[in-house]
């Protein structure tokens, strides 16, 4: 990890876990001060710690600028990936006019439809699916069950999810009073589809939909969690990261690294600037400026929010107190007119 | 389309797009004069307009009564559908005692269970499931992963996209103090169905679960966004919309043209009237009339909770300005008092 | 059912249905005085009723302790579960070096990958995938297209919905502003699992994923409704309900037989005690004690939350009031000093 060690050199490390489950002989993280009770009653060997963490008795300190991502680096380092061996086994359905890198792996009960490519090294689980002339880049992972429709385009290292969904149709209708058997919501075809970037990963039953026309976009290491929806020409750039639950309507844009907390809603046709951050469960129904924070639905200004929401339980006290208010200047205005 | 042209009729159009994105060669439509400014700028070759918009020099229009409608049947003409040949492809499966239409298409890893129906040209793509005894109509699509559980009953031209649910068991138990092993939730068997009227689309991940006795319902020509939680019981009435991450509360019941906005709530046992639309993030906790627009958690009349939103950022002025009145008030009395 | 019979014993009865429902021939409940109407309308030939319902004409009644229970057992009666023959069927997937139970049924297009335990009588429907080294126990249901994920444990008598997913990544990035190629989100592997208890049941597009380190739980006879999101190393005690769409974020403790309503959200590394209950839509940002009962995003006790959403609807009025108010005072203060 490179870092500076304050401790034994000797120590023998076997694994890794958070400061209050960690015992003898795990290696742990300390990196922010709201853990400061848990970091001194931690029985881990060893901690991995910012770089002015002073030196403390009976456990070895490792000194790093960034403990939370050291953790993790030493997690990949004591849990490599295990692959399955290349090759479409028996019982994966693969279109005649695909084309399957050979050092791929399509396990029994995934599918690959016609004109479709899978890239290098990557990885079809049973159930997954990839559709005509959809396009999945090198060293990706399609879990159980996922579904990418025709045309669809995945870049390289992009992780789906069990059950996600990519490309299915935008929620799109025209209403029509006059159809052949009455009245209707024509459906308006979805020709468009959905492209994700480079190393961007999608949680599980995530449903990111097909454009109308054009693209759905998901940018270059963008993060979403289970359970998101993406509607139809969403644009989301890169590096950006969308908590559980959230949905983002048709055509709205969020920007670099920005965060949707859980169950937050997008409306329409607006943008989310780079580096804002949404408050969970917020509705957000207008534009959002770079880097501004916002929560409440609809979302204001953070501040403002937890002014209003501090203020919120005070009403019922305020009506009490402007009616007696009222009697009173009622008093001395009689007294006056007396 | 029936409309009226001003502009060349030897325009040579192969493409459509919208406003912003359309350019030469494109055709586009300007339904609302919210979007004038992109009208005005727009670079497509033609435009599908109302009855009423007045000529533009360098842009072809074509007058419509709704550019929407006009605009999405272009689309489908565009794009017609592709449909595979139809067949039991091998690596599906089909029990014996299952009926599939010799024009349906089941392809490989789809699979129809003991008793159940498959119409004329319906498709089921890889994964898909239909129970035993139920019954999928004709024209119909279920995508991959689609799961349709037992005696359920599908019309005709019912899309289901990816891993939607159909017919998983309601959400029902009866609390037992007395169980074999203890305190228990005693499982109530759900043994009712869902029915899917004509022309109705399920979103990806959406769940329509059955009906503890008799039947969860969906009306003909309803759409249902990605993600919609629909329970046991509740009756959807025809033409309605439900966006996406919206969730139906058991026995509820939705009228007819209902919109329901993204993740609102719908409480149990009560009824959202024909034509009633519920805005986003609401959680509807009473009977809404017919037509009525309601927002809000609780919802209210939409205006109220329009003057309520504008007016909950101000409670925090209002309690510094009662406080200050207040003090007038006794100053006032203290004066009067000497 | 152990009741008292007041009424004919020879009334013949073939099935069961709510009070509105039921017809002759047909047994009901009734054990809510809220139901009143309803029972007193029914056209049931007999009605499931608590023990104190006087006898009434044209009905049979039967005075149990719990009705609801009582007819929830009935239901189990009349509609015994049917469960296909035991074995692995053609078309399904089970490695070399897995243990499926003779009497477990693995039905086509189901998957159990190297290392994985299927217990007795468990049921793998079409499209369930059993990861590796994954254990199932006995009398499990696995419907369509579920996901156990590698390494997750589930106890007896499980029931896993359509489409559900155990044990996928936990959302658990640490960012890099110096990856390989610019900024990064760089993922923490989450080498932990998931453990499911006995008696558990899953609803259908339900997420639980697998801890970071250690195991996320769910705690015995808890039942998850559909579209639940349960994040990495969350706990969940026993006897719990959580309805549609709620959300509980990572390392939130859940206790014993809490109730979350639906689309609840509860934020990360908080606890919210036994027997609490958490009305719908709320969130939850701090702990709740035991046997709380609070509502509202933020929430709060629910009876302060009650008074505050009534007083919400008020500031308006309370706004124009001050305003007259103030003047009121100004013009005594004037006139005071005249």
């Amino acid at each position: 990890m490179g870092g500076e060690l304050l401790g034994d050199p000797e120590q023998l490390i076997h694994g890794l876990n958070g400061l209050e489950e960690a015992g003898p002989g795990d290696v742990s993280f300390y990196g922010n001060l709201r853990y400061r009770r848990q970091f001194e009653a931690s029985r881990a060997s060893a901690v991995l710690v910012g770089t002015d963490t002073p030196p403390r008795d009976g456990v070895a300190l490792v000194r790093v600028p960034n403990p939370h991502l050291a953790y993790a680096k030493l997690l990949a380092l004591f849990h490599p990936p295990s692959r399955p061996s290349p090759g479409v086994r028996p019982g994966a359905w693969v279109h005649p006019e695909a084309t399957v890198h050979p050092e791929a792996v399509v396990l029994p009960g995934a599918s690959v439809d016609r004109g479709a490519s899978v890239g290098a090294r990557t990885v079809l689980y049973p159930g997954a699916y990839v559709g005509e002339h959809a396009g999945v880049g090198d060293d990706c992972i399609l879990y159980p069950n996922v579904t990418v429709r025709e045309r669809c385009i995945l870049g390289a290292r992009v992780i789906l999810h069990a059950s996600s969904v990519v490309g299915a149709d935008g929620f799109g209708f025209a209403f029509n009073p006059e159809g052949a058997e009455g009245p209707e919501h024509f459906k308006i075809p979805q020709v468009g589809i959905v492209r994700i970037e480079d190393d961007v990963e999608v949680g599980a039953c995530t449903c990111i939909d097909r454009a109308t026309v054009g693209e759905t976009v998901v940018g270059r290491g963008t993060k979403l969690d289970n359970l998101v929806q993406i509607a139809h020409n969403v644009k989301v750039g890169p590096l950006s990261l969308i908590c559980a639950q959230a949905g983002v309507s048709g055509s709205a844009e969020i920007g670099t690294g920005v965060v949707l907390a859980g169950q937050v809603g997008v409306v329409g046709h607006i943008r989310v600037g780079d580096l804002a951050k949404v408050g969970a469960q917020s509705g957000v129904a207008h534009d959002v400026e770079d880097g501004q924070v916002v929560s409440g639905s609809p979302a204001v200004p953070h501040r403002d929010w937890l002014r209003a929401s501090a203020a919120a339980g005070q009403v019922a006290d305020l009506l009490k107190e402007v009616r007696a208010l009222r009697r009173r200047v009622e008093t001395l205005e009689k007294e006056k007119g007396e």
